[in-house]
């Protein structure tokens, strides 16, 4: 199939390779779905919220309450990611994976609370073996339930006050680099914020030492929503769907995705570049090149959904466009 | 106005600057229509067509017969164009400015042909005078008649074999650098035939020695598409219009253009990176920073088109998004 999708852009009327990388993107696309003929069907983004415990060691410029307060506006429609997923159409769901608060019922939020909020990894493990059992089986539900009700492509967001610190021990862990290489100012830390960041970190690495396994660095690291993306995403591979990976945080969860399951690769297309500085050193580890590179580093699934029309952008060129055949336009002199 | 919106930006629902690029795009559209609650209006991308006399001199790998039969397949709706601007609801017209056929009346086809095809400026200049303002003029026209009808934003593309040779020599010239820092392979030359382009252009230099008078430069090189383009930015400006550059050669017409009204560029979006490879060196002169970078090197406006959906993206997020006191979200701890 790889050769007739690529024998069928070649014969588009452009110059070869000339669409750059919305080819690549229609080449992976219509391989996953095993098609000339590829479909977008009922886009989704959950956004994965969860508190941590890290969160109280002042690794963050916000307080905590800010995890369930961003969670509100989700449900209230005023965030970015609600604005972004209502332009394109991208239907969008809040899953309260471990969020410390309690919410009423409302039709967009999934409820798969663990815990209110993982413990402080500088302290003891974020998260036991069973809470993080927890985690990747409600969000395998939560996946399979939206490809039941026909979609597949999907991206996972994430929203959860200190997360930037969970996503670098993991990078860290994980890629075998020094925190330094990691580490970023989340949400715009100063300098002697980041400076107590970075120190907190190495006296967590102290603490637990080094693991290349994901499975344990993610139960000492956290959190909830991180845990339930790399679920999420293992779970989307299974139905055959295609998976958005936005930045820093959610790749931490693809990172440890993929070494339980490499396929993934085949599946992933990576949305955005973070502005969030480890990002730029996790993509190049992965050997990925993201579609977008717009200094965000919001969260929230943001880089997904900005990301979405240019995905829609690479499948249509591959329905739509005409051949030089069909078109009557001479090809190449030569 | 700028201080009220970059307020009204920073007091949404996320860090301040963590949407990047976006809150850019969305501080300059505000401002430009001097509004805290910005509209895109009846978008249009206008694709100029023309045929070059340097054409005959092999400098491109496509047969000149290749602009005629794609402005046949624009029309029909079977171009990379006509996908994205089908894909966003933009209005897209086809202007014929100098093409070496003679084209059926159509409803989306400008009359606008000055000459079929401009001269071989490997041996005299490629247009006179009045054919020049002749393409002022028209495409004056075009843009009035469009934003008479209600559209705010604009894009230009273009196509022409052999019109990389002429925007090669507009950016040399207008920016003082050496051809080999401007010149790119266009359509996918082979090493011999770049090495051809290359030497066809130097002579070309030798013959009509250097200028930095963007009138000069255009009527010595063309094309017709191009100067059209440079007319139509400078009329969209003044008509406050927004304006989508696109890639290598429209970025070429926006140069002139903006040596002959520098206030053009509170105005201008540049909507990708081409992989043409002087557009790099021409965007880095300009000191400007695109939307996308996705590889592309298509022509007829297509990163215009694919770039639009996040020019609407900042638009929303501006007008769409709650501030930190409607949501009840709490602000930075320190």
């Amino acid at each position: 199939m790889k050769e007739e999708l690529q024998q069928k852009i070649d014969l588009k009327t452009k110059p070869q390779g000339a669409l750059g990388k919305l080819e690549q993107l229609a080449l992976q696309i219509g391989t996953v779905q095993n098609t000339l003929s590829p479909v977008l069907t009922k886009p989704a983004i959950v956004v994965f919220a969860g508190d941590h415990g890290i969160a109280k060691s002042g690794v963050s410029a916000y307080p905590q309450e800010v995890t369930y307060q961003m969670v509100l506006n989700f449900l209230n429609e005023g965030a970015a990611i609600n604005v972004f997923c209502k332009q394109h159409q991208i239907n969008l769901l809040i899953a309260d994976t471990g969020v410390n608060f309690s919410f009423k019922p409302h039709e967009k939020l999934i409820r798969a609370k663990v815990e209110k909020g993982t413990r402080n990894f500088l302290e003891e493990p974020a998260m036991n073996i069973h809470e993080l059992e927890n985690c990747l089986t409600q969000s395998e539900k939560i996946v399979n339930d939206l490809h039941a009700g026909g979609c597949n492509i999907i991206g996972f967001g994430e929203m959860g006050i200190g997360n930037t610190s969970a996503a670098t021990m993991i990078m860290s862990n994980l890629c075998g680099l020094p925190i330094e290489s990691c580490v970023g100012r989340g949400t715009a830390l100063n300098d002697e914020q980041f400076a107590h960041k970075i120190s907190i970190l190495k006296q967590c690495e102290l603490r637990h030492g080094r693991s290349k396994d994901p499975v344990a660095v993610l139960q000492t690291y956290g959190g909830f929503e991180i845990a339930h993306i790399t679920g999420a995403m293992l779970a989307a591979y299974e139905n055959n769907m295609l998976i958005m990976v936005d930045g820093f945080i959610a790749t931490a969860a693809y990172l440890a995705a993929l070494m339980i399951n490499p396929l993934l690769q085949n599946n992933a297309i990576f949305c955005h570049l973070s502005d969030e500085s480890g990002h730029r050193q996790l993509l190049k580890y992965l050997g990925v090149e993201p579609i977008l590179s717009l200094n965000m580093r919001l969260g929230e699934g943001t880089g997904c959904a900005v990301a979405y029309p240019i995905i829609q952008s690479a499948v249509a060129f591959l329905n739509e466009m005409a051949s030089f055949e069909n078109a009557g336009v001479s090809t190449k002199a030569s």
